[in-house]
Protein backbone atom coordinates (compact mmCIF):
# COMPACT_ATOMS: atom_id res chain seq x y z
CA UNK A 1 0.00 0.00 0.00
CA UNK A 2 1.58 3.07 -0.90
CA UNK A 3 1.94 6.00 1.37
CA UNK A 4 -0.01 8.85 -0.82
CA UNK A 5 -3.09 5.73 -0.76
CA UNK A 6 -2.65 6.02 3.05
CA UNK A 7 -2.78 9.47 3.34
CA UNK A 8 -6.19 9.95 1.22
CA UNK A 9 -8.03 7.74 3.60
CA UNK A 10 -6.59 9.85 6.10
CA UNK A 11 -8.26 13.17 4.03
CA UNK A 12 -11.42 11.32 3.57
CA UNK A 13 -11.77 10.66 7.32
CA UNK A 14 -11.23 14.51 8.16
CA UNK A 15 -13.78 15.26 5.43
CA UNK A 16 -16.31 12.77 6.69
CA UNK A 17 -15.67 14.26 10.25
CA UNK A 18 -16.66 17.28 9.00
CA UNK A 19 -19.61 16.25 7.23
CA UNK A 20 -20.71 14.39 10.61
CA UNK A 21 -20.41 17.22 12.48
CA UNK A 22 -22.61 19.19 9.88
CA UNK A 23 -25.36 16.58 10.44
CA UNK A 24 -25.17 14.80 7.15
CA UNK A 25 -26.16 10.77 7.47
CA UNK A 26 -24.95 10.06 4.06
CA UNK A 27 -22.41 11.15 1.93
CA UNK A 28 -21.24 10.30 -2.29
CA UNK A 29 -17.97 9.82 -3.47
CA UNK A 30 -18.16 13.39 -5.47
CA UNK A 31 -19.02 14.75 -1.82
CA UNK A 32 -15.48 13.30 -0.92
CA UNK A 33 -13.85 14.15 -4.10
CA UNK A 34 -14.78 17.95 -3.42
CA UNK A 35 -13.34 17.96 -0.15
CA UNK A 36 -10.02 16.29 -0.65
CA UNK A 37 -9.67 17.15 -4.38
CA UNK A 38 -9.64 14.20 -6.42
CA UNK A 39 -11.83 12.82 -8.73
CA UNK A 40 -14.61 10.82 -7.63
CA UNK A 41 -13.40 7.58 -9.79
CA UNK A 42 -10.16 7.89 -7.50
CA UNK A 43 -12.59 7.70 -4.35
CA UNK A 44 -14.12 4.73 -5.58
CA UNK A 45 -11.07 3.08 -6.21
CA UNK A 46 -9.53 4.01 -3.06
CA UNK A 47 -12.57 2.39 -1.37
CA UNK A 48 -13.05 -0.52 -3.98
CA UNK A 49 -8.89 -1.40 -2.97
CA UNK A 50 -9.96 -1.82 0.78
CA UNK A 51 -13.11 -3.61 0.28
CA UNK A 52 -15.11 -0.50 1.25
CA UNK A 53 -18.23 -0.55 -0.65
CA UNK A 54 -21.36 2.04 -1.45
CA UNK A 55 -25.12 0.96 -1.69
CA UNK A 56 -26.59 0.93 -4.83
CA UNK A 57 -27.10 4.22 -5.32
CA UNK A 58 -23.47 5.23 -4.37
CA UNK A 59 -24.31 6.73 -1.40
CA UNK A 60 -21.97 5.76 1.88
CA UNK A 61 -23.10 6.41 5.59
CA UNK A 62 -21.03 8.61 7.09
CA UNK A 63 -20.86 6.43 10.63
CA UNK A 64 -20.16 2.74 8.98
CA UNK A 65 -17.50 4.58 6.48
CA UNK A 66 -16.11 6.33 9.38
CA UNK A 67 -15.24 3.47 11.50
CA UNK A 68 -14.20 1.49 8.72
CA UNK A 69 -12.06 3.61 7.94
CA UNK A 70 -10.74 3.98 11.41
CA UNK A 71 -10.50 0.18 11.37
CA UNK A 72 -8.30 0.57 8.42
CA UNK A 73 -6.19 2.69 9.42
CA UNK A 74 -5.80 1.77 13.31
CA UNK A 75 -6.94 4.76 14.82
CA UNK A 76 -9.67 2.81 16.57
CA UNK A 77 -7.33 1.83 18.87
CA UNK A 78 -5.74 4.39 20.86
CA UNK A 79 -2.14 4.40 20.29
CA UNK A 80 0.68 6.50 23.00
CA UNK A 81 3.35 8.38 21.52
CA UNK A 82 6.39 10.40 23.01
CA UNK A 83 8.54 13.26 22.57
CA UNK A 84 11.60 13.99 22.77
CA UNK A 85 12.13 18.02 23.14
CA UNK A 86 9.63 20.14 25.35
CA UNK A 87 10.84 23.24 24.18
CA UNK A 88 8.41 25.58 22.27
CA UNK A 89 7.41 23.51 19.48
CA UNK A 90 7.98 20.31 21.35
CA UNK A 91 5.47 21.76 24.04
CA UNK A 92 2.95 23.18 21.55
CA UNK A 93 2.39 19.10 20.23
CA UNK A 94 1.97 18.01 23.78
CA UNK A 95 -0.99 20.79 23.90
CA UNK A 96 -1.82 19.98 20.22
CA UNK A 97 -6.02 19.00 20.62
CA UNK A 98 -5.46 17.47 16.67
CA UNK A 99 -4.22 14.11 17.64
CA UNK A 100 -6.74 13.19 20.36
CA UNK A 101 -9.04 12.92 17.96
CA UNK A 102 -7.18 10.24 15.86
CA UNK A 103 -6.99 7.97 19.15
CA UNK A 104 -3.19 9.39 19.47
CA UNK A 105 -2.04 10.45 22.88
CA UNK A 106 1.28 11.59 24.11
CA UNK A 107 2.12 10.02 27.24
CA UNK A 108 5.28 11.40 27.98
CA UNK A 109 7.99 14.07 27.11
CA UNK A 110 11.85 13.78 27.52
CA UNK A 111 14.37 16.28 27.87
CA UNK A 112 18.01 17.17 29.01
CA UNK A 113 15.98 20.30 30.81
CA UNK A 114 13.43 18.60 32.51
CA UNK A 115 12.72 21.55 34.37
CA UNK A 116 10.41 22.49 31.47
CA UNK A 117 7.40 20.50 32.97
CA UNK A 118 5.51 23.78 33.98
CA UNK A 119 5.45 24.60 29.82
CA UNK A 120 4.09 21.23 28.73
CA UNK A 121 0.55 21.24 30.68
CA UNK A 122 -0.42 18.12 32.22
CA UNK A 123 2.08 15.72 30.49
CA UNK A 124 4.80 14.80 32.06
CA UNK A 125 8.60 16.39 31.31
CA UNK A 126 11.13 13.50 32.18
CA UNK A 127 14.87 13.54 31.88
CA UNK A 128 15.86 12.44 28.70
CA UNK A 129 17.86 9.73 30.18
CA UNK A 130 15.27 7.66 31.21
CA UNK A 131 13.84 8.22 27.90
CA UNK A 132 14.47 4.22 26.75
CA UNK A 133 13.77 2.70 29.37
CA UNK A 134 10.52 4.17 29.40
CA UNK A 135 9.51 3.48 25.90
CA UNK A 136 10.29 -0.43 26.28
CA UNK A 137 8.55 -0.50 29.52
CA UNK A 138 5.46 1.21 28.24
CA UNK A 139 5.83 -0.64 24.56
CA UNK A 140 6.13 3.16 22.86
CA UNK A 141 5.56 2.61 19.01
CA UNK A 142 6.23 5.87 17.80
CA UNK A 143 7.88 9.12 19.05
CA UNK A 144 8.41 12.34 17.96
CA UNK A 145 11.38 13.95 17.54
CA UNK A 146 11.64 18.49 18.40
CA UNK A 147 14.69 18.66 19.25
CA UNK A 148 17.88 21.05 17.98
CA UNK A 149 18.90 19.34 14.75
CA UNK A 150 22.29 18.97 15.67
CA UNK A 151 21.06 16.39 18.79
CA UNK A 152 18.10 14.86 16.36
CA UNK A 153 20.40 11.47 15.26
CA UNK A 154 21.28 10.62 18.29
CA UNK A 155 17.69 11.14 20.05
CA UNK A 156 16.34 8.83 17.09
CA UNK A 157 19.43 6.21 17.67
CA UNK A 158 17.77 6.01 21.50
CA UNK A 159 14.20 5.85 20.57
CA UNK A 160 15.20 2.92 17.93
CA UNK A 161 17.02 1.14 20.95
CA UNK A 162 14.16 1.35 23.08
CA UNK A 163 11.98 -0.18 20.74
CA UNK A 164 10.78 2.71 18.36
CA UNK A 165 9.75 1.77 14.77
CA UNK A 166 8.11 5.00 13.52
CA UNK A 167 9.17 8.27 13.80
CA UNK A 168 7.80 12.02 13.07
CA UNK A 169 11.07 14.30 12.59
CA UNK A 170 11.00 17.97 13.44
CA UNK A 171 14.75 18.31 12.93
CA UNK A 172 15.25 19.32 9.29
CA UNK A 173 18.05 16.63 8.78
CA UNK A 174 17.97 13.39 7.33
CA UNK A 175 17.61 10.84 9.62
CA UNK A 176 19.75 7.51 9.17
CA UNK A 177 17.76 4.57 10.14
CA UNK A 178 17.56 0.66 11.00
CA UNK A 179 15.72 -0.92 8.43
CA UNK A 180 11.64 -1.37 8.21
CA UNK A 181 11.55 1.69 10.80
CA UNK A 182 9.23 4.60 9.29
CA UNK A 183 10.17 8.16 9.21
CA UNK A 184 8.00 11.29 8.28
CA UNK A 185 9.56 14.64 7.88
CA UNK A 186 7.51 17.86 8.78
CA UNK A 187 10.38 20.77 8.02
CA UNK A 188 8.35 23.69 8.88
CA UNK A 189 10.87 26.26 7.29
CA UNK A 190 11.45 24.36 4.41
CA UNK A 191 6.91 24.75 3.69
CA UNK A 192 7.63 28.05 3.67
CA UNK A 193 10.63 28.63 1.92
CA UNK A 194 8.47 27.34 -0.31
CA UNK A 195 6.25 29.11 -0.69
CA UNK A 196 8.27 32.07 -0.66
CA UNK A 197 10.13 30.79 -3.74
CA UNK A 198 7.08 30.11 -5.85
CA UNK A 199 5.45 33.96 -5.15
CA UNK A 200 8.24 36.05 -4.53
CA UNK A 201 10.91 34.90 -6.60
CA UNK A 202 10.63 36.67 -10.08
CA UNK A 203 9.86 34.19 -12.72
CA UNK A 204 12.85 32.99 -14.65
CA UNK A 205 15.59 34.58 -12.00
CA UNK A 206 16.62 31.33 -10.92
CA UNK A 207 17.93 30.28 -14.20
CA UNK A 208 21.54 31.42 -15.61
CA UNK A 209 22.86 32.65 -12.20
CA UNK A 210 26.58 32.29 -12.42
CA UNK B 1 10.25 24.79 -11.26
CA UNK B 2 8.46 21.72 -9.73
CA UNK B 3 8.34 21.80 -6.13
CA UNK B 4 10.21 18.72 -5.28
CA UNK B 5 13.34 20.26 -7.28
CA UNK B 6 13.12 23.94 -5.20
CA UNK B 7 12.66 21.46 -2.14
CA UNK B 8 15.56 19.70 -2.54
CA UNK B 9 17.37 22.93 -2.80
CA UNK B 10 16.33 23.89 0.21
CA UNK B 11 17.97 20.46 1.54
CA UNK B 12 20.89 21.11 -0.25
CA UNK B 13 21.01 24.62 1.60
CA UNK B 14 20.25 23.20 5.12
CA UNK B 15 22.65 20.68 4.90
CA UNK B 16 25.59 23.43 3.63
CA UNK B 17 24.80 25.37 6.56
CA UNK B 18 25.77 21.83 9.04
CA UNK B 19 28.35 21.79 7.23
CA UNK B 20 29.72 25.06 7.76
CA UNK B 21 29.12 24.54 11.18
CA UNK B 22 31.44 21.96 11.14
CA UNK B 23 34.21 23.80 9.60
CA UNK B 24 33.71 22.57 5.95
CA UNK B 25 35.49 24.74 3.40
CA UNK B 26 34.54 22.30 0.58
CA UNK B 27 32.02 19.90 -0.41
CA UNK B 28 31.62 17.88 -3.40
CA UNK B 29 28.41 16.43 -4.50
CA UNK B 30 28.89 13.04 -2.69
CA UNK B 31 28.48 14.63 0.36
CA UNK B 32 25.35 16.92 -0.39
CA UNK B 33 23.66 13.34 -2.27
CA UNK B 34 24.55 12.02 1.77
CA UNK B 35 23.35 14.33 3.29
CA UNK B 36 19.64 14.46 1.69
CA UNK B 37 19.76 11.06 0.40
CA UNK B 38 19.76 11.60 -3.06
CA UNK B 39 22.41 10.40 -6.14
CA UNK B 40 25.37 12.35 -6.59
CA UNK B 41 24.36 12.95 -10.05
CA UNK B 42 20.75 13.92 -9.23
CA UNK B 43 22.36 16.92 -7.13
CA UNK B 44 24.88 17.77 -10.34
CA UNK B 45 21.47 17.98 -12.37
CA UNK B 46 20.07 20.20 -10.20
CA UNK B 47 23.00 22.47 -9.67
CA UNK B 48 23.35 22.37 -13.34
CA UNK B 49 19.67 23.52 -13.89
CA UNK B 50 20.33 26.43 -12.22
CA UNK B 51 23.83 27.56 -13.24
CA UNK B 52 25.38 26.39 -10.66
CA UNK B 53 28.75 24.82 -11.29
CA UNK B 54 32.07 23.24 -9.10
CA UNK B 55 35.71 23.65 -9.62
CA UNK B 56 37.59 21.28 -11.78
CA UNK B 57 37.77 18.74 -9.22
CA UNK B 58 33.73 18.45 -8.69
CA UNK B 59 34.07 20.70 -5.44
CA UNK B 60 31.84 23.51 -4.63
CA UNK B 61 32.90 26.00 -1.91
CA UNK B 62 30.29 26.16 0.80
CA UNK B 63 30.08 29.20 1.58
CA UNK B 64 30.07 31.13 -2.35
CA UNK B 65 27.26 28.05 -3.09
CA UNK B 66 25.05 29.17 0.14
CA UNK B 67 25.19 32.42 -1.16
CA UNK B 68 23.99 31.23 -4.97
CA UNK B 69 21.35 29.11 -3.13
CA UNK B 70 20.33 31.70 -0.76
CA UNK B 71 19.77 33.84 -3.90
CA UNK B 72 17.92 31.28 -6.39
CA UNK B 73 15.78 30.40 -2.98
CA UNK B 74 14.76 34.11 -2.31
CA UNK B 75 16.03 33.80 0.93
CA UNK B 76 18.63 36.38 0.63
CA UNK B 77 16.09 38.85 1.34
CA UNK B 78 14.09 39.22 4.53
CA UNK B 79 10.21 37.97 4.06
CA UNK B 80 7.73 39.24 6.47
CA UNK B 81 4.84 36.80 7.55
CA UNK B 82 1.72 36.75 9.71
CA UNK B 83 0.18 34.33 11.54
CA UNK B 84 -3.46 33.77 11.78
CA UNK B 85 -4.66 31.62 15.48
CA UNK B 86 -2.54 32.81 18.85
CA UNK B 87 -3.00 29.43 20.14
CA UNK B 88 -0.85 26.33 21.07
CA UNK B 89 0.33 25.99 17.45
CA UNK B 90 0.25 29.57 16.11
CA UNK B 91 2.23 30.75 19.92
CA UNK B 92 4.92 27.97 18.86
CA UNK B 93 5.40 28.83 15.82
CA UNK B 94 5.56 32.73 16.68
CA UNK B 95 8.81 31.35 18.83
CA UNK B 96 9.66 29.03 16.73
CA UNK B 97 13.90 29.32 15.96
CA UNK B 98 13.74 27.68 12.65
CA UNK B 99 12.80 30.34 10.83
CA UNK B 100 14.94 32.86 11.27
CA UNK B 101 17.93 31.41 9.24
CA UNK B 102 16.13 31.33 6.44
CA UNK B 103 15.50 35.08 6.82
CA UNK B 104 11.42 34.95 7.84
CA UNK B 105 10.33 36.92 10.23
CA UNK B 106 6.67 36.74 11.54
CA UNK B 107 5.72 40.49 12.15
CA UNK B 108 2.32 40.13 13.71
CA UNK B 109 -0.17 37.80 14.94
CA UNK B 110 -4.01 37.92 14.86
CA UNK B 111 -6.73 35.82 16.74
CA UNK B 112 -10.67 36.54 17.29
CA UNK B 113 -8.98 36.61 21.02
CA UNK B 114 -5.83 38.80 21.16
CA UNK B 115 -5.94 38.90 24.74
CA UNK B 116 -3.60 35.53 23.77
CA UNK B 117 -0.59 38.35 23.00
CA UNK B 118 1.19 37.53 26.73
CA UNK B 119 1.78 33.80 25.16
CA UNK B 120 3.01 34.75 21.98
CA UNK B 121 6.58 36.81 22.96
CA UNK B 122 7.47 39.96 21.76
CA UNK B 123 5.22 39.67 18.44
CA UNK B 124 2.10 41.68 18.47
CA UNK B 125 -1.01 39.88 19.24
CA UNK B 126 -3.65 41.78 17.08
CA UNK B 127 -7.38 41.34 16.79
CA UNK B 128 -8.60 39.10 13.45
CA UNK B 129 -10.44 42.47 12.29
CA UNK B 130 -7.22 44.25 11.53
CA UNK B 131 -5.76 41.67 9.67
CA UNK B 132 -6.99 42.40 6.11
CA UNK B 133 -5.30 45.85 6.70
CA UNK B 134 -2.16 45.72 7.84
CA UNK B 135 -1.60 42.83 5.22
CA UNK B 136 -2.57 45.59 2.78
CA UNK B 137 -0.33 48.15 4.24
CA UNK B 138 2.56 46.00 5.19
CA UNK B 139 2.77 44.27 2.01
CA UNK B 140 2.59 41.09 3.59
CA UNK B 141 2.41 38.33 0.89
CA UNK B 142 2.69 35.04 3.32
CA UNK B 143 0.07 33.80 5.96
CA UNK B 144 -0.06 30.82 8.05
CA UNK B 145 -3.02 29.90 9.30
CA UNK B 146 -3.08 28.25 12.68
CA UNK B 147 -6.48 27.87 13.53
CA UNK B 148 -9.26 25.66 13.63
CA UNK B 149 -10.54 23.75 10.79
CA UNK B 150 -13.23 25.57 10.78
CA UNK B 151 -12.76 29.13 10.98
CA UNK B 152 -9.69 28.19 8.10
CA UNK B 153 -11.74 29.10 4.87
CA UNK B 154 -13.00 32.43 6.10
CA UNK B 155 -9.05 33.42 7.55
CA UNK B 156 -8.09 32.28 4.21
CA UNK B 157 -10.59 34.93 2.31
CA UNK B 158 -9.81 37.57 4.22
CA UNK B 159 -5.69 37.44 3.95
CA UNK B 160 -6.33 36.88 0.11
CA UNK B 161 -8.74 39.85 0.22
CA UNK B 162 -5.61 41.80 2.04
CA UNK B 163 -3.35 40.74 -0.45
CA UNK B 164 -1.93 37.12 0.34
CA UNK B 165 -0.14 35.01 -2.62
CA UNK B 166 1.10 32.63 -0.06
CA UNK B 167 -0.16 30.34 2.71
CA UNK B 168 1.43 27.78 4.81
CA UNK B 169 -2.25 25.62 6.25
CA UNK B 170 -2.04 23.91 9.13
CA UNK B 171 -6.04 23.23 9.10
CA UNK B 172 -6.81 19.79 7.87
CA UNK B 173 -8.53 21.09 5.11
CA UNK B 174 -8.64 21.77 1.61
CA UNK B 175 -8.98 25.47 1.14
CA UNK B 176 -10.51 26.80 -1.75
CA UNK B 177 -8.14 29.57 -3.46
CA UNK B 178 -8.10 32.52 -6.06
CA UNK B 179 -6.06 31.04 -8.88
CA UNK B 180 -1.85 32.19 -8.43
CA UNK B 181 -2.57 31.50 -5.22
CA UNK B 182 0.45 28.92 -3.86
CA UNK B 183 -0.61 26.66 -0.91
CA UNK B 184 1.45 23.97 1.30
CA UNK B 185 -0.88 22.09 3.95
CA UNK B 186 1.02 20.55 7.10
CA UNK B 187 -1.35 18.08 8.22
CA UNK B 188 0.59 16.69 11.66
CA UNK B 189 -2.18 14.32 13.07
CA UNK B 190 -2.44 12.93 9.31
CA UNK B 191 1.81 12.44 9.51
CA UNK B 192 1.49 10.50 12.60
CA UNK B 193 -1.48 8.81 11.57
CA UNK B 194 0.41 7.59 8.68
CA UNK B 195 3.19 5.92 10.27
CA UNK B 196 0.79 4.52 12.83
CA UNK B 197 -0.69 2.51 9.34
CA UNK B 198 2.53 1.48 8.69
CA UNK B 199 3.96 0.49 11.68
CA UNK B 200 1.21 -0.56 13.52
CA UNK B 201 -1.43 -2.10 11.11
CA UNK B 202 -0.96 -5.87 10.96
CA UNK B 203 0.10 -6.65 7.48
CA UNK B 204 -2.55 -7.07 5.24
CA UNK B 205 -5.60 -6.47 7.72
CA UNK B 206 -6.38 -3.42 5.26
CA UNK B 207 -7.81 -5.71 2.69
CA UNK B 208 -11.04 -7.33 3.06
CA UNK B 209 -12.59 -5.56 5.72
CA UNK B 210 -16.62 -5.86 4.50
Amino acid sequence: MSKHTIIRLSRYKNALYRFESLGFVKVFSDNLADAIGVTPSQVRKDFSMFGLSGNKRGGYKVDELLAKLNEILGTNKAHNVIVAGAGNLGSALIKYKGFEKENIKITAAFDIDHSKGERAGEIPVKPFDEMQEYVRQNDIRVGIIAVPDMAAQHVADVMMAGGIKGILNFAPIRLRVDEGIVVNNVNLALELENIIYFICVPMGSGKGIK
